[in-house]
């Protein structure tokens, strides 16, 4: 087992840690050979192909939470709400794939702050973005991107956040986190839909509408909705809440939208087994989608999706399914919203999820957040820019600080191939687990993700204490849905990560 | 006239930007005497008491926007909606009070990016900030701040954003900008008033809750509201967009909740004149407002209320009205929801603006961002955190980064005595005013901030033309409501900085 308890390891770590982060060519540490070389090793000690000085295994020195962490969760109930804690962290000393904690315990983490870390902890090439001129003028002159964009804003996108946009989409409009970019594309779809039925974007706003709009009434207020599936999660504000369907405990008490939803495809596993009763799941979905765009009550202007619904569960469809949806949707005159904030950056083996379904025409927005480190929505239609200023429009407008770290994240990926790479050591993990499943009858049921890079996920029955288990084995490991164990590595996870990952898997079912 | 046309300052002007940016102590630059001897100075060819090598003066070479920022406009509007373009700036070279455009065009800015920025374009005291190892660990390695805090986010929180807690809030839930950190505060409010009808913390969802609010309908989906004032702004997202009442541009087409709105009282100027007359909106004002809480059909859980009304266009109500506003909501047992997220940190000469009402009981909430730089809600009573965990959640819940760059301009704040200098300046520049006022009848009305600071306005008729013709004469100045010019001044802003101010304010009305 490769995992070092209460090892002199963490000495040694913690010096690499003070030598990179001391020295500001921190860059060099990265090893520059091609990605391809690390593919045929395999063997659990090799430490990272990318870190210089990243732990070879995890370790554990005390129970989690520790006693240093104990006292400051302690300290910090006073101001915080601390229930929701999974474990405290100290930056400083995470490295990589693995994240430390004050107490020194050093977990591999597959979970990776909700998947929303791309590059590992202090990534040197981010490290030395960080300490840029240009991002530390950013950082402290923020602009109100709408009214005062910087001289060199349209090259910061182009050679970012747009080098990088699904195709067919040439357009953003930056946001803060997955909730407002989700909030501010539905916000794009209404306009778009009103001004469709309203006859062209010259027609102008009556005065009904002016004064109705005040009220928070029709028909200035529209009474239209957006469309999402049952299980799906886009987020906790009131519009992107009204279209979550996760958990009753993420919506109890709070208003909603009167908004409709449809059945997500119950796939079962594994896929080729019941291969026509999931074809008819999904038909089915796709009858009921059309059946609420033609009749529901409020009637929908978009549907909004997730490539992999994350929080509800992993749940997938095929890409049948997706184009269907895309078809439907075309059919109808209503938008085609993906929301990529979980999938999107890599992780599934494509940048975007969304390209493993080789639609006929490419969705009309994408949305995007986490391990972007910034948010936004894509689109490709101009009409879908309001037709008057400022009705999409906000003080910041998103983070002009957090667009240069994406850039950065983008330069990285590509220079290191790491989308590509994601998908190999994905198909070797699933593989892996693919065998563990088979030995170990109901522990990693239903396992998912196949071809979708190290976008993994299975059941387990004792999921909680599955996760709890898994620290205690030196893994940082989340769920999600009911019973789902989600992994969540970062795009440098490699197979030597893997094969640690999948000793402490094996060691938790078999030490119940 | 203190404004130079295609001046040779320029050159030395960059020149003093480049010793700035290039010197890690750069904060050395910064006065370090006391403020107080700035205040008997008046002359407006004096240079900036904090920042050495401000400009002296506005420059303007060119119109606003110059043939290089036209070229640079017509690229980004290939990606990006600039039809709300005010003007492009280069943050490079923009310095102090002074914001630069990529022709050399230097304004006076007293909008300040719509009222974000604290302390200066280019500040050394951020600079150091952000080049701390701190804020480089911060800003690449973002956490789940729910699940995984850094071991020392308690000392962060303690030291910066709540060291500067409103009285009797000792509690903070962070979030990214103003309209969710509103619309986390109203979730706070729903979640609370629910809880208290069901009878306490304890007691449990029921099975028809639950499934309920999973279709988006009550009893699970809570069938309460958030009542706001006429002319109010609380942001653009659903939620927030439902009690925002500013204009239709920003509504219309949007779906909106069923939520009442109070006029709001609407002064006549000069108030000592019209003091019977006001008094009396005001009363009727609360009368309303009481009745709304009593018998609108969707009934408010929480009233939420800015010090000034903002967007709006500057509208003042008397710290009695306030007053009773507590006392009413108390009554009622509705919460307080005070937004300071235009009015907060500093800028109406106290650090935040409910601090001019002598409340008898503090405000339930108080939301804030802008110049605090980042956002989020404070609240006091313990009840006010949901009875379980992740019902106030989301991936980021706001960004350590910007909370460390939070504590640093606190930290400035409190050292050059920011808000009671600001208290100084503002009664100069509203005593200033009142002579131009009375000087040019018509062009100056309704004059309003009186005692609040640099947070001034005034209504002109020709408002527009007004803002446009400002640039002209080297003022970057905004506008709000119908016709309202509004100051927007940063903290640093000084009696020589309103001298240039008050002469360009008067060529724009007698150049007409």
């Amino acid at each position: 087992m490769a995992i070092l308890r209460q090892g002199g390891a963490s000495r040694a770590l913690s010096a690499s840690f003070k030598r990179l982060s001391a020295s500001p060519s921190a860059r060099n540490a990265f090893i520059q050979g091609s990605a391809r070389q690390a593919a045929a090793v395999s063997s659990a000690r090799m430490a990272s192909t990318y870190y210089t000085g990243e732990p070879e295994a995890p370790i554990v020195k005390t129970d989690i939470p520790g006693p240093k962490s104990q006292e400051k969760i302690t300290k910090l109930t006073k101001v915080f709400d601390t229930r929701s804690i999974n474990m405290l962290a100290d930056y400083t000393k995470s490295f990589g794939n693995y994240i430390v904690d004050p107490d020194g315990n050093t977990l591999l983490d597959v979970y990776a702050q909700i998947a929303s870390i791309p590059l590992g902890y202090n990534n040197p090439a981010l490290i030395k973005e960080a300490k840029s001129s240009e991002m530390i003028s950013s950082l402290i002159n923020r602009p109100a991107l709408g009214n005062f964009p910087s001289h060199d804003w349209a090259e910061i996108l182009e050679t970012g956040i747009l080098k990088v946009a699904p195709k067919g989409l040439n357009q953003v409009f930056t946001a803060m986190a997955g909730s407002d970019a989700n909030e501010t594309a539905y916000k794009a779809a209404f306009m778009y839909r009103r001004q469709r039925d309203r006859g062209g974007p010259a027609v102008e706003f009556t005065e009904e509408e002016m004064e109705s709009v005040m009220n928070n009434q029709s028909p200035g207020a529209s009474e239209l909705s957006i469309l999402s599936f049952k299980s799906a999660f886009h987020g906790r504000l009131f519009g992107s809440l009204s279209t979550t369907r996760s958990k009753a405990i993420h919506k109890l008490d709070i208003p909603a939208f009167d908004w409709p939803q449809a059945t997500f495809p119950l796939l079962k596993y594994p896929l080729d087994k019941y291969a026509e009763e999931n074809a008819r799941a999904e038909a089915d979905s796709l009858a009921e989608v059309e059946r609420l765009i033609t009749s529901y009550h409020v009637p929908p202007c978009a549907v909004v999706v997730e490539p992999i619904q994350s929080e509800g569960g992993d749940n997938h469809a095929s890409p049948e399914f997706f184009r269907g949806l895309r078809t439907l949707t075309e059919k109808h005159g209503v938008l085609l919203i993906v929301d990529e904030v979980q999938t999107g950056v890599g992780a599934t083996g494509k940048f975007w999820a969304h390209e493993h379904w080789d639609l006929p025409s490419p969705p009309d927005i994408v949305t995007f957040s986490k391990k972007a480190q910034t948010a936004g929505y894509y689109f490709g239609d101009p009409a879908l820019r309001p037709n008057k200023p400022y009705r999409q429009f906000n003080t910041w407008m998103g983070d002009p600080a957090r667009a240069l770290l994406f850039r950065a994240i983008v330069e990285e990926t590509e220079r290191l191939d790491l989308v590509r790479r994601t998908a190999q050591v994905g198909d070797y993990l699933f593989g892996k687990l693919e065998a563990l499943a088979a030995k170990y009858p109901g522990q990693f049921e239903n396992l998912r993700g196949k071809g979708r890079g190290t976008f993994i996920a299975f059941d387990n029955p004792r999921r909680d204490d599955f996760l709890k288990k898994a620290k205690t084995f030196g893994i940082n490991i989340g769920g999600s849905g009911p019973s789902a164990v989600r992994l969540r590595p970062m795009l440098i996870f490699e197979e030597q990560h893997a094969d640690i990952l999948l000793e402490a898997l094996e060691k938790i079912v078999t030490t119940w």
